[in-house]
C-alpha cells in the first residue's frame, strides 16, 4: 500500500530537519512545539494545519512548494 | 502589510478553481465540504489541514507543489 499522504509528510520533515542538523527535540525547541507533537508528526501520525506546516518550514528554511515537492516525490535535495 | 499565509492560500484556490470553471459551491459539493466552508477559506479565514488541502488540490486536480508554488508567489498558470 502507498504511503499516505500525512505519512509522507512526516517522512520529509524528518529528512529535511536532520539534513539541517537539528535533532528531533531541538528542532521543537527551535520552533516552540511540543516535543512530542513533533514524534507524532515525523510518524505520520498528525494532520497539521497550514499555519503549523508554515512554522515547520520557516523553521527549515524551505519554502512551502520545496517542502511538499519533497513530499510528492518521496526526495529532497538535502537527503 | 502583505497578507497572511492563509489569505495567499485562499486566493490561490479561488483562483485555480475559478479557472477550472467551478463555482465555488460546485467545487464545494464536489470535495463535499460545507458550501460556507470554501466561502470562510477562500477569504482567508480557515486554517485547513494537511488533509483538507490535500482535498483541495486534488479537487483542483493541482499537486501540492503546485499549490503552494501559486500560494508563495501569488501566481498561478491557470489564471
Amino acid at each position: 500500500m502507498a504511503a499516505s499522504l500525512n505519512v509522507k509528510f512526516g517522512r520529509a520533515v524528518r529528512s529535511f530537519r536532520s539534513a539541517a542538523g537539528y535533532s528531533q527535540e531541538a528542532f521543537a525547541d527551535e520552533i516552540k512545539v511540543h516535543r512530542t507533537y513533533m514524534g507524532t508528526l515525523e510518524r505520520g501520525k498528525a494532520n497539521p494545519t497550514l499555519d503549523m506546516i508554515a512554522r515547520i518550514a520557516a523553521g527549515l528554511e524551505i519554502s512551502l512548494a520545496t517542502l511538499f515537492e519533497a513530499v510528492e516525490t518521496g526526495r529532497t535535495d538535502a537527503g
